[in-house]
């Protein structure tokens, strides 16, 4: 499975692209941030953001697209921003039919760390780790996206198997409308 | 001038064009309503937004996009939706090189009713009147999306002229640097 993780943003979107599955090592393809620059219109910014996005889905070809969930109550003063940069990498996703999944912030610190609270060096010190790389990807935003692709490949199969079971279960059901309800992925 | 006005949101985004200038009389040249499914996914429906949007600036051709500025402060539970319909809107325009404007709910209420407070029932009314249409649009979106698209008619020559005596200003003087920082049309 190869997932790209975007930790979205208008300055920095981080960008990185995993493959592998839960249970073996997991390798990681490529790292790197979109930057847009802070005077440029915020039109600019999300062309620049979306020409960086398709230039990451061309060169590694994810089958999977892992981006933040945003959430409108933190960091109120750059939420806007991100929340538009966040769209513009599910819409550059979504066109080319690749499988877009939302993970909260807590989830996947809890996914790499174990802890839904640990902080950015923790998170940046398991991915170097579990990605068995020579040194923590810099900047944060970076590290940010290997660790969504990580938490996605990870939890995929837990998910897998709970949408089978829908699946099953609607299709024995009698007309159950909206079977897939809900689901991101 | 012909303005694309997007009142932008993920269920209704309202699209309404208007042609004229300021201190003549003004016409509709469109207005609909860009709908999609709120049980589809967000990057479904953001292709959505995306197809209907690029529809309306293939069919009319506008020289300018006026935008809803969204605010992080209010509606919490829909902000993140409109946030990142209206992040679409931007994009398409952008990507075609025309220019986008951003103008707050109450810049557009004052505009067209003289009072930045004016409830939507208010606004309506004045759209009907000011581009002599038989009856209010429905919904409301479409008349909100119509009201952008006058505000930027008429707010456009003042942040014209605003926009060439910067212009003159920073051609005269040595070196400054950002002259049109922050300008979003």
């Amino acid at each position: 499975m190869r997932v790209l993780g975007v930790d979205p943003g208008l300055t920095r979107c981080g960008v990185g692209v995993v493959e592998g599955v839960a249970g073996r090592p997991l390798t990681m393809v490529g790292v790197g941030v979109v930057r847009t620059p802070a005077d440029a219109d915020l039109g600019h910014r999300l062309v620049a953001v979306e020409q960086g996005i398709d230039q990451w889905l061309d060169e590694h070809r994810p089958e999977y697209v892992a981006v933040e969930r945003v959430f409108s109550q933190h960091n109120v003063r750059t939420v806007m921003g991100t929340a538009q940069a966040s769209a513009v990498a599910i819409l550059c996703a979504s066109r080319r039919g690749i499988p877009v999944a939302l993970h909260t912030p807590s989830e996947v610190k809890a996914a790499v760390t174990g802890s839904g609270r640990a902080d950015k060096a923790q998170v940046g010190a398991m991915v170097t780790r579990l990605l068995r790389l020579a040194s923590p990807p810099k900047p944060a935003d970076a590290a940010d996206a290997l660790a969504l692709a990580i938490c996605h490949i990870w939890r995929a199969p837990a998910q897998n198997r709970l949408q089978q079971a829908v699946t099953r279960h609607a299709s024995r059901a009698p007309r159950t409308q909206h079977a897939s309800k809900g689901r991101t992925t």
